[in-house]
């Protein structure tokens, strides 16, 4: 209750309590009868074994959505728990009340002043998070905020007595706070609903999703968390590929996954060019960038020729990698006006990706910040002039006196919201599978028909 | 030369140069005829066109090595830049010289004051890199440096016109300042003698290697970057197979592996436990450590019983993974005592993962430091007294309060040399990495017996 009060929720607030008479100011009452009025939403705070005396006065009170908190249900693995929860199950359906846990969070909606940490951000965002843990979802949250990214509602859901993923997915689809939808899956009891809601919510939105529980103590560990049977490899893997659904392997990675999808021009296809100086880097950069499905190619005619008109010295790789002639900070800068528009003119390249290695550059990190954050600025310019996607590959200072430099400068790029990745490997992985998304609905015919198995009955 | 005197360099210095008679207050000479005395060592700082001339001067001189900076040889791809480096090979073989380069960094060997960026840290440590890139050198050793790792030599070698990295690790291979070695290698003119150079070392000492160049853009990049034959994947997977050279994707994951190898006892088997806060963050520890060939196996029945002893609550994941009982540092650092040790005396467990993700905590950063301050001793603690490897993932503090109070608590545990790592993925990839080296040379045998090649004759 205090976390509602302090995050501004606009909204009656009813403590129910037994022994008092009021709470943090407000007036309790001892039970929901004695609530004036309609209830909405009951946030279920007692222990397991309550939990069914205390719904059943929801549902004589006309609450329309109960969330338990509690744990002590079917993820115990124990009989008392199994039946606990099948009671609740069955009392919610005959009830006509629907139910959001048990064994969860439940909602984070700062726009409303709805939280489940006090500590979450109250700024909101496009995107929403469907979640069975809630330790994810403040993960999620952090991580994502920390990159200027927040979120329209966030949802953790437990157990999925009642209300599951697919419910959940159905109203995201439709909701307009939200642009794009993040899921974390341990488990699912009816896979139809699921797919069906996927499937129609991957084509008006981009859903990406982390399945977890496909490995064996994976999925003892979601056996034992939220009660879930992780399924398999091969059905999930179907299932991406027929939904399209993105999939993401970790959190780290479903962040990675919004920056991009956020923040860039779709890209028209997987060829990339690589800019910024340091030789090895460059080498390393198209490696990774290749065998995270992205293409290196070399630069048409036109582009070699400017290139090697413009920078006539040796020991510079040209020919995709380019490296800026100078190792300064204003060469960089220089290379970013007209070397960016040459290259965003080439037919042969679909995506830039700049990476910027402060650490190569030999001043201090204090002498370097000026140089920075011009370079900063014209990123910034650049993210909204060039109709190709850029992405920059920023990486972290390893040096004392450059690593506060270069967070300082990452925080600015995140707030213009130009997508920033600490490794090229993050940043090849994301746009890859941003690709695969924008691959997929090309061909939207084959997604809005039929899927394989209806065609087969 | 302003970099050696900066530096602490005690040898003598001879500046070069017919239009000086001083160079930072050193006596400069015209031509190293006129330099008293031998010369160990020089430093061609000419443009490539001068090298041969200066290059005959060091011969005339008896210069043991060379180190030609200069890049325009046959990285350039030109006709005129493979004739130099032809002639350069030439007349290094025939005058009885060596020669590193061109088109390189040179050395960096911080005992003794010798640097090719002012830059670098002045502490040395256990770890060689050889690299044909420079910046690669650059990059590896300020990530490694800000973990508290440091190193003994670094060779930036460039194009390997005479001197290759089969000659370093032959060297390094006895170096007694080194005990562990990295390579970055981009393409190599003869495989044999790095094939022998790279078995005997890994015989001896942990040799990391980074290979690029082995895809399309890859290995057109390295050719114009070190004119290197990138070669096939096949061969090089061959390679790694038969030399026990330990395989890093990246120069990230090579600092993940340096952190594992310098301060973890080597596990006996891929047993994993993983403990800590938040049921999700479980799972997915748990999957993505079998993702990367650890196994998470249940405890055994002792174990599993004190546990249901000591943490009765409900909700709690108890079987590996396992949470410690309350949302609080406090409980955190008590399961550090008794539950870690009572987890390292189970056999089914070779390896314990701790996790820690401080957002979690309800409190302000500044209000958790205290607490976390003393998880951290814990730890340290631990490293020492556990026999079993104790790897820590501290994730990065995702809250404007907890991202300072997280990295100054990760500094704390780099530099008790607790390996600290800020993801699963990278942790258990490092891990995954550092048993499969344990495994080859625990069949030492069939590494000291002839090579599959070699048995065929």
């Amino acid at each position: 209750m205090a976390r509602f009060l302090e995050s501004g929720y606009s909204g009656k607030i009813y403590p129910v309590n037994p022994r008092a008479d009021e709470i943090l100011g407000l007036k309790a009452y001892p039970n929901l009868e004695a609530v004036p009025g309609p209830v909405d939403y009951a946030i279920l705070n007692v222990p397991a074994k309550l939990t069914l005396q205390v719904l059943e006065d929801c549902i004589d009170k006309g609450v329309k959505i109960v969330h338990v908190f509690a744990s002590g249900f079917e993820e115990t693995g124990k009989e008392e728990g199994k039946k606990l929860q099948a009671a609740l199950s069955k009392k919610t359906k005959d009830g006509g009340v629907r139910l959001l846990g048990p064994n969860c969070f439940g909602i984070y909606y700062p726009s409303e002043g709805l939280t489940f940490q006090i500590k979450l951000p109250r700024k909101s965002g496009p995107v929403a998070f469907v979640s069975q843990s809630g330790a994810n979802c403040i993960r999620l949250v952090n991580m994502a905020s920390l990159r200027g990214i927040h979120f329209s509602k966030v949802i953790s859901y437990g157990n999925a007595a009642d209300l599951d993923a697919a419910d959940f997915l159905r109203y995201l689809e439709q909701d307009p706070e939200t642009e794009i939808i993040c899921c974390y899956i341990e488990g699912v009891r009816d896979g139809r609903p699921l797919f069906d809601a996927a499937r129609s919510c991957a084509q008006k939105k981009p859903l990406i999703l982390l399945k977890a529980g496909l490995t064996q103590g994976g999925s003892r560990a979601a056996r034992f968390h939220t009660a879930a049977d992780g399924g398999s490899y091969q059905v999930w893997d179907a299932f991406f590929k027929q939904t399209g659904a993105i999939e993401a392997d970790s959190l780290e990675e479903m962040v990675d996954l919004l920056a991009a999808f956020l923040h860039l021009p779709t890209p028209r296809g997987r060829r990339v060019a690589v800019v910024g100086r340091g030789g090895g880097t460059g080498v390393l950069a198209a490696e990774i960038c290749e065998r995270e499905g992205l293409a290196i190619p070399s630069f048409s005619q036109h582009t070699l020729a400017e290139l090697e008109r413009m920078i006539p010295r040796v020991g510079i790789c040209l020919n995709n990698p380019v490296e800026p002639p100078q190792r300064s900070l204003a060469s960089v800068k220089e290379f970013m006006g007209w070397g960016l528009e040459l290259i965003e003119k080439d037919p042969q390249i679909d995506i830039i990706f700049v990476h910027l290695f402060l650490d190569i550059f030999g001043p201090n990190g204090s002498d370097l910040e000026p140089g920075l954050e011009e370079v900063v600025s014209k990123f910034t310019g650049l993210s909204t002039s060039l109709t190709k996607p850029v992405v920059i590959v920023l990486y972290p200072g390893g040096r004392p006196d450059t690593a506060n430099v270069v967070s300082r400068a990452r925080e600015r790029l995140f707030q213009a919201g130009v997508p920033v990745y600490p490794s090229f490997e993050s940043a090849a992985r994301a746009v890859s599978r941003y690709m695969r998304y924008r691959e997929l609905f090309s061909q939207k015919e084959s997604l809005n028909g039929p899927s394989e198995s209806e065609r087969r009955g």
